[in-house]
């Protein structure tokens, strides 16, 4: 099975660059802290999520003590516990780490598998093959899944460990069969590696907004796609003394393997 | 002579970080592209300077075609041309990599030589000692020089080689002496070094706005050091093909040292 997926729909919707340009927001992410910061173990940021929310309707991240995974999508935000389940969000919560944009999309289709199901790893490597590898892109992802993997963080208790250290004992993972859900998530160039994910990275909601968490593969027979090229990053620098001190020269390539993509 | 410098006066003015976070623009830096797009031969861009002046008033670039340094203080924008000259810029022209801020210092002080002169690697070091090394700080640099030396490139040909190769013939020299000037420039920590140019980054404009260019070296007896920490990096991709094609997984941290630092 060489060729996994047909395009059923493949269109050029409502914006193009030109036109977004003057609305200020659209196809701008913006990030709190980077992904170094989180993997050093600077866990509490004092960003809270009222604020968030004025800086995208979409995206992902975790919370202080990285209690949970941060999903937000056209502007409502949970939180899901490391029993799995997905909670509301009070607007008085923080975030160590968190990626967000005012979700617009530039263009939609729908992925089929030709010959039955596809994967999380098929999937990357279609859009690996579709999308500009120097620019970032918001992602939502929306069907039916036949399987879900994912997991979701207890929280750590101060002093922190590095995020490697603490999943080691705290991360539960779940399996969710037969869900309807959306994927919101991010393509990032591996030249921001030391700032955000390099590659792809998805937070899931099903549909009954009652579970979901961090993707580490899916299975799935169609799925609809939508794609938001992004013509900046923003990256604001937390305000904390854990931020100033974390070494942010050490590699960490290894652990964002571990703790993001589960390899 | 193991103590370089000494304080005359180390004043913490005006803004602190929490007076200043509800003003849009200050402590924001603003850079278009990416030095590795620069250095990777990206030496056209679509960001007129009549725009790049509306996202701060101080900073430092190039021109398309990597037609001299660019140098901005207070809202005034010059380009030194390989001729060693200083030239206002028209709003037409447009940059390929270029970075600003509104700048609004958060402290001043005066360096000294304690026994005499002091040179740029002294400065470095003095000033690595100070700042934090997570942080990114716009500095501004004034007082006597009594050598600064700098370079300026000639203009590049399509199709574009890369910076280290059009530099190699078309890299001018000059050395100012006994001059008054203005170092604008800004610290960014190792961990955007794929963004910008890790560690000091400065150019000169003499102050009789004639001369000036890209920072070698420089002995001075004495300057007046500004400093605003950074509280966010905003980094714009250029719609264009050439930076969604140019190879920005490549390590030019060679290149980098040698362009820039004239190692």
């Amino acid at each position: 099975m060489k060729l996994y997926f047909s395009f059923i729909l493949c269109a050029i919707i409502t914006a193009c660059s030109n036109s977004v340009s003057n609305n200020v927001g659209n196809n701008e992410l913006y990030q709190y802290s980077t992904i170094d910061a989180l993997l050093g173990g600077v866990f509490e940021g004092d960003l809270k999520t009222s604020e968030l929310t004025t800086k995208g309707d979409f995206g992902i991240g975790t919370f202080n003590a990285v209690d949970g995974e941060l999903f937000m999508n056209e502007g409502e935000l949970y939180r899901i516990r490391y029993d799995g389940k997905a909670y509301p969000v009070a607007a008085s919560e923080a975030t160590p780490f968190a990626v967000v944009t005012f979700f617009q999309r530039d263009t939609v289709f729908e992925i089929n598998g030709t010959d039955g199901f596809f994967n999380y790893e098929d999937l990357q490597a279609h859009l690996g093959n579709t999308l500009n590898g120097n620019s970032i892109y918001a992602i939502r992802i929306q069907g039916d899944f036949n399987e879900v993997n994912t997991r979701a963080p207890a929280p750590a208790h101060s002093p922190y460990p590095t995020l490697l250290e603490h999943l080691k004992d705290h991360q539960h993972h779940f399996t969710l069969n037969d869900v309807q859900g959306t994927l919101v998530g991010f393509f990032v160039p591996h030249f921001l590696k030391n700032v955000n994910v390099g590659g792809f990275h998805f937070h899931l909601l099903t549909a009954d907004k009652q579970a979901g968490g961090h993707v580490f593969g899916f299975k799935s027979r169609s799925l609809s796609v939508e794609l938001s090229r992004m013509r900046s990053i923003t990256v604001a620098m937390p305000n904390t003394s854990a931020f100033q001190q974390v070494d942010l020269d050490l590699d960490r390539n290894t652990d964002v393997r571990i703790v993001e993509k589960g390899e």
